[in-house]
C-alpha cells in the first residue's frame, strides 16, 4: 500500500496534517501587512528554537544555501578556515569554501566516527598569528548518523578569540539541544524539511553579533545570498526577494506545535527514539555504523553484514510502506539509515524496528529470536526515564 | 470580507484549487523513483512552455536566484556586459552584474517607456573587438508595466555574433509568446509565482547550447547557484540539493492545466485582459503610466491624478477584497498596478475595473459617466476577435 508510504529518511521528514493544511492555503501578497505579521511571529519563534537573541533570517532555498550564505557573508577571499570533515556534508562545506577561494585546512575523521575536538584545539592553539578566520563544521553528520561535539569545539574556537564557529545544524536543530548563544556559536544553518516538520524550500541562517562584525569586512561576491539585504528587510519584517509564502504558513503552524511540545520534550523524544532504534538494531544483530555513544538524534546508520542494504530497503519499502534512507557515495549498499527526525512518534520507531526484523525473518537471515528487536526497542520506549 | 481577498498583483498570482491541493500532499523522498518521474515530466512540460529543446533547470529560490544563476554561470570577472535598465528589475540586474565585478554598460530608458532596440544595435555594432559578452535585460518590466522588445534586441545580439542574450522573463513567460529557440535567447529566467500559477519558491533557468559553451569558461564563484551541478543531476532526473518537493507537485498540476489550455489560448487571454484593463482605465479617465502600445501582458500601471494611489488601493482592498500592487520606489503613491497574470479570468478583470470605478464614484472623483470603464472593458472581453 504505497499510498501509506511513511518517510523515515533524514528529510523530507513527515509533515503533520495541520501543517499541510496551512501550506495549502491561498498565498497572500509578500509585501502586505498580513505577511509582515507572519514574518514577525515566525522570527520570534525561530529565535526561540535557536535559543538566541541574535538574528535568524529565512532564505528560500535548501540548507546548503543557508550554509553557503553563512560562509560567504562572514569571510573574504584567501581567508584561512578549518573545516571538519567526517562525512558527505563535511565534504560539501570544504567544496563551498574552496569554490570561493578560501584557504582550507581540513580536519578529517573517518566516516562513522566523530571529529576529534582536540584536533581543533591543537590547530587553533598553534595559530599564534590568528590567521584562522572560521571553523566550519557539521553538528549532526546526516550521511553517517554521527553527532559531533560542537559544544567542545566551539569552546576551543572561543579560546582562540578571533575565529568564528560556522555550524551546519541542519539535522540537529530541533532534534537536540543547540543553545546558540550559550555555546557561543556564530553562524547556525538549518532547513525546513528536517526537525521543523515542514516540506523543503525554506532554510535559516542565524547570525551572532560577532558574525555581523565579520560580515562588514567580507568581500566575497553575492547577491541572492547577501545577508545584508536579508537583515535590512528583516528589520521591516520583510524579505529582499519574493519568499516561499506558503512555506511560511506551514512554518508558523509547525513552530506553534513545537512550542506547545516544548524544547525539552522534543529533545527527550529524539533521544528516546535514538536509544530505541540503537537497542532494536543491536538486539536484531544488526551492527550500528557509528558507535552508539556518538549517534545522531536524527538518524541511525546501520551496516548489515548478510544482506545488501539496498535490498533490505526495497523490501521494507514495498512490503511495509516505510522509506528508509540508503548509504551515500561509497556506503551505497553497505548502509541503510533510519530517520527519526521531526514528526516521529514512538509508534513509528517501533514499527520501523518491527518491519526490519520481519524482513530479515522472511529472508531467513535473523540470527536472534524473532521479536528481540521489538522487545529491546519497546523496553526503552516504555521506560519511565525516557 | 478579507477572507475573499483576491490577488491582482504581479506575484504571487492566484493559485487554482487543484494546484493548492497538489501542494498540500505529503512530501515524498527527493531521491526516490517517484520524484525522478516527477522531475522528468515537469522538465518536459517546462521545455514546452519555453518552446525550447535546450535545458530548463529548476532552482529552489526566487526569480532573482534564477536570473543571478544565468549571469554568474555564463560570465567571468571583468567581462563587459550591456544592461538594459528601464525599471526596478533592470536596476537589479545592474546590481547583480556589479556585485560580481562585471564591466557594466547601462542602456537606460525612462521608467514607463521601453528600452530602445536601436541603442543596443548601436552599442553592439560599435563593439568591433567583440568585447561585449552578454546583453542582460528584462522582458516584461514589472515595476512599470512595460514590455520591452526582446525579439528585436535579440536579433541585434545575434548579429553581433559573440554576446549572449540573458533575459528576465519572470512576468512574460506564460503571459505572452517567448519562443526561446526561435528568438535565439540564451538564458531565460522565470519564477513559479507568476504565469505558472504556483506559489513562490521555485525558479527556472533555461540555457541554450551557446550559454553552456560560455558556462565552461565562467570563473565567477558559486556553489548553490552552480548550474553545472543542476545539469549533472538533471540528466538523472534529479536535483543537486533538496528541492521544494511540494512545489513540484503544484508545478506539475499547473503545467497540466496550461497544456490543456494551450499556449495560444493563454497568450490570447493575457492580451485580451491587457486590452480590457487599458480600455477600462482610459474610459474611467485614469491615465496609463506606460503607453498602451508597450503595455505588459502581465500588469498594467495606472497613474491617477486626483487621488493618492495608495489611498485608492486601500479602499479597493478593504471594500472590494482585491489586492492591487502599489508603485515601487519613487512611484509609491503615484502609481497603482493591476496584475492580470496567471490564473486570471475575464470576470476578474471586469471586477477589477468595476471596483476601481466604484471606488472613484464613492469619492466623487469620477470624471466620466459611471459605468464607462466597465462598458469599455466588457466590450473587449466579449469581442469575438479576442
Amino acid at each position: 500500500m504505497q499510498e501509506k508510504l511513511t518517510l523515515m529518511i533524514p528529510g523530507p521528514t513527515p509533515v503533520p496534517e495541520t501543517v499541510l493544511k496551512a501550506l495549502g492555503k491561498h498565498p497572500i501578497g509578500h509585501r502586505s501587512k498580513e505577511f509582515q505579521t507572519l514574518v514577525r511571529h515566525t522570527t520570534e519563534q525561530l529565535k526561540w528554537l535557536h535559543q538566541t537573541n541574535g538574528d535568524v533570517l529565512a532564505i528560500t532555498g535548501s540548507g546548503t544555501a543557508a550554509m553557503e550564505a553563512g560562509i560567504i557573508n562572514t569571510l573574504s577571499r584567501g581567508d584561512k578556515v578549518l573545516c571538519g570533515d567526517n562525512g558527505k556534508f563535511g565534504e560539501r562545506w570544504v567544496k563551498v569554501a574552496k569554490a570561493y577561494g578560501l584557504d582550507v585546512e581540513i580536519l578529517k575523521a573517518k566516516w562513522g566516527t566523530p571529529l576529534n575536538p582536540e584536533d581543533f584545539q591543537k590547530a587553533l592553539q598553534e595559530d599564534k598569528n590568528k590567521q584562522i578566520k572560521a571553523v566550519i563544521l557539521t553538528h549532526s553528520e546526516t550521511s553517517t548518523g554521527v553527532i559531533n561535539d560542537l559544544q567542545t569545539i566551539s569552546k576551543h574556537v572561543l579560546a582562540h578569540g578571533k575565529a568564528l564557529t560556522i555550524a551546519d545544524c541542519v539535522t540537529s536543530l530541533g532534534a537536540c539541544n543547540v543553545p546558540m548563544d550559550e555555546w557561543g556559536l556564530d553562524v547556525v544553518a538549518s532547513g525546513s524539511q528536517k526537525g521543523y516538520m515542514v516540506p523543503p524550500g525554506l532554510s535559516f541562517v542565524a547570525m551572532s553579533p560577532r558574525a555581523w562584525n565579520a560580515q562588514k569586512q567580507s568581500d566575497l561576491p553575492k547577491f541572492y545570498l547577501d545577508l545584508a539585504s536579508y537583515l535590512k528587510t528583516a528589520n521591516k519584517d520583510s524579505n529582499p526577494f519574493t519568499p516561499a509564502v506558503n512555506l511560511y504558513f506551514a512554518l508558523e503552524e509547525a513552530l506553534n506545535m513545537m512550542q506547545k511540545e516544548g524544547l525539552d520534550s522534543i529533545f527527550a523524544r529524539h533521544a528516546r527514539h535514538r536509544a530505541a532504534t540503537q537497542a532494536g538494531m543491536k538486539a536484531i544483530g544488526l551492527p550500528l555504523f557509528a558507535d552508539e555513544s556518538h549517534g545522531s538524534p536524527a538518524i541511525t546508520a546501520v551496516a548489515p553484514r548478510n544482506i545488501d542494504a539496498e535490498e533490505l530497503r526495497k523490501i521494507v519499502k514495498e512490503k511495509y510502506d516505510i522509506l528508509l534512507a540508503g548509504g551515500q557515495d561509497h556506503l551505497k549498499g553497505k548502509v541503510f539509515r533510519i530517520g527519526h527526525l521531526g514528526f516521529v512518534s514512538d509508534r513509528d520507531v517501533l514499527t520501523a524496528v518491527a518491519s526490519i526484523e520481519a524482513t530479515l525473518q522472511s529472508l531467513n537471515l535473523l540470527k536472534n529470536e524473532m521479536g528481540s528487536g521489538i522487545a529491546a526497542a519497546a523496553k526503552i520506549l516504555s521506560s519511565k526515564d525516557s
